[in-house]
């Protein structure tokens, strides 16, 4: 029960912090509101839909539950009345939304992977897989190389939701219980993410 | 059964419509035979393929009719010994087909997610899925921007398919016949459309 | 039983083959250890993933299989302390590897859809898709209209696979045994593919 309420409000949290770093974007870019509302979609929506699909989870999350739909709607609509100026404050809250996403989406994908029954090596990768997709999706619209791959990008994004996933892992072999497992692997990433972001971490290799 | 009927010359009418658009297109850029087969065949399944995949209905449209596959086959080999000149005439005729199969497409879309049990606000969301992702997913394959969420491009795309949704969602409310639906979704769509193009309309927000 | 297990040992050389042809041409990019496994990934799954949800073939392969992922993971990360200097020689081996496991794939492709039930006229697409839906998903990545429906491109790669899968439909047919069918396949596409890339074979139409 505790468990399922948890586990609503991160998926509530995740659809939010991605609608509003894929709304940021796309109102970067100037796009009109069905840009926008397509772009905040495919950031919100493309991870936990191609997570689905894989796992064969069927109806997908959004198809169950109209109010994900309507809730990014609105939060595209009223962003429209809005002025954004170009900051390093309003980078570093872009930065840190999605950071918070990737976290959520993160610990949402291995969960469920592990609830249909994935063996350990694969669902951290379906973890990886929920957390990136949204991203490649949105580029992929833009026609860019996602930007994650992209040289000189942020190569280590895949790195920190893939230690996230991997530290749920660990804990849930040690029997911690679903919400300590949830708080460490979002932490585990954001943080990680937020300090590659910060001292501009890359691969050597 | 008069709706069985009404709802194949439906599909068969979006599918040639689409893959007759999709020839024209890769007519112009001058691709090969396998090419513009590729490109037809991404407009023409492309919606329908996404729909089904989401709506988890199997085996998908066009794997149970090969007759699809080999019409759009006969269509493309051949459109190969007709020269097109680019004209006002044929843009009109790209845009009337394109338009209709949008018609069509948002129409069977919205059709089969409420026939599947999907609620009434993401109804029409399958609905404008279907009749917009054949282009994006060309567009993928062109590696362009979605032309229809390009700036200056052709946005309303998206609101036309969404207004023939809510028509058809209106007469159903209403009890409607399923003809009556199909026709007020598609005339919509088509005339709203094809006002969209002629009038050069845009989004102002 | 036999069939069992040369079915194992085809799925693994198409994996192989793909995974290397995906490094190496991350390699060429100068992507690092991450980039080079997710186009890996993308090259050596993508084609089989998108076979698989089309037949609604569930568990996806790789999901059942961990050693898979794993393998690949490992071809990657050794791949990354061998320095490799652009040569015809290397461009040849890459060809003939792509070349394989296109054979591989195409194969895999009709045998399974056969398997799942999709008629004569479908099975040899589904094969198609397979063989190279690998590459079109890596192209993509890469934002790059896919090499093999570019202008002066290589098309006749899925000419190449198709040609492969009617073959085996041909042996099918004649009741000639499921390994005779799979070598005849992989050999026709191989052979084909490597003439066309020899000779720079092209459509006319």
């Amino acid at each position: 029960m505790t468990l399922h309420i948890v586990q609503i409000i991160i998926e509530w949290s995740a659809i939010l912090c991605c609608a509003m770093a894929g709304i940021f974007e796309a109102r970067e870019r100037d796009m009109d509101f069905v840009g926008a509302f397509v772009i905040a979609s495919a950031c919100a929506f493309g991870g936990g839909t191609v997570r689905d699909l894989l796992l064969d989870r069927h109806p997908l999350f959004w198809l169950q539950k109209p109010e994900y739909v309507i809730v990014v709607f609105l939060i595209t609509f009223f962003s429209m009345f809005i002025t954004l100026r170009k900051s390093p404050g309003l980078d570093l809250l872009v930065n840190a939304v999605d950071a918070l996403a990737l976290g959520f989406f993160s610990f949402l994908g291995t969960f469920y992977a592990l609830k249909y029954g994935t063996n350990l090596f694969v669902a951290p990768l379906i973890g990886v897989v929920t957390g990136v997709f949204g991203g490649i999706i949105r580029d992929v619209f833009f026609a860019e190389v996602p930007r994650i791959y992209r040289k000189g990008g942020t190569t280590l994004y895949t790195v920190c939701s893939f230690t996230g996933c991997c530290v749920y892992l660990a804990l849930r072999h040690l029997e911690a219980s679903g919400t300590v497992g949830f708080i460490a692997c979002t932490l585990v990433t954001f943080l990680f993410r937020m300090a590659a972001v910060r001292f501009n971490w890359s691969l050597r290799v």
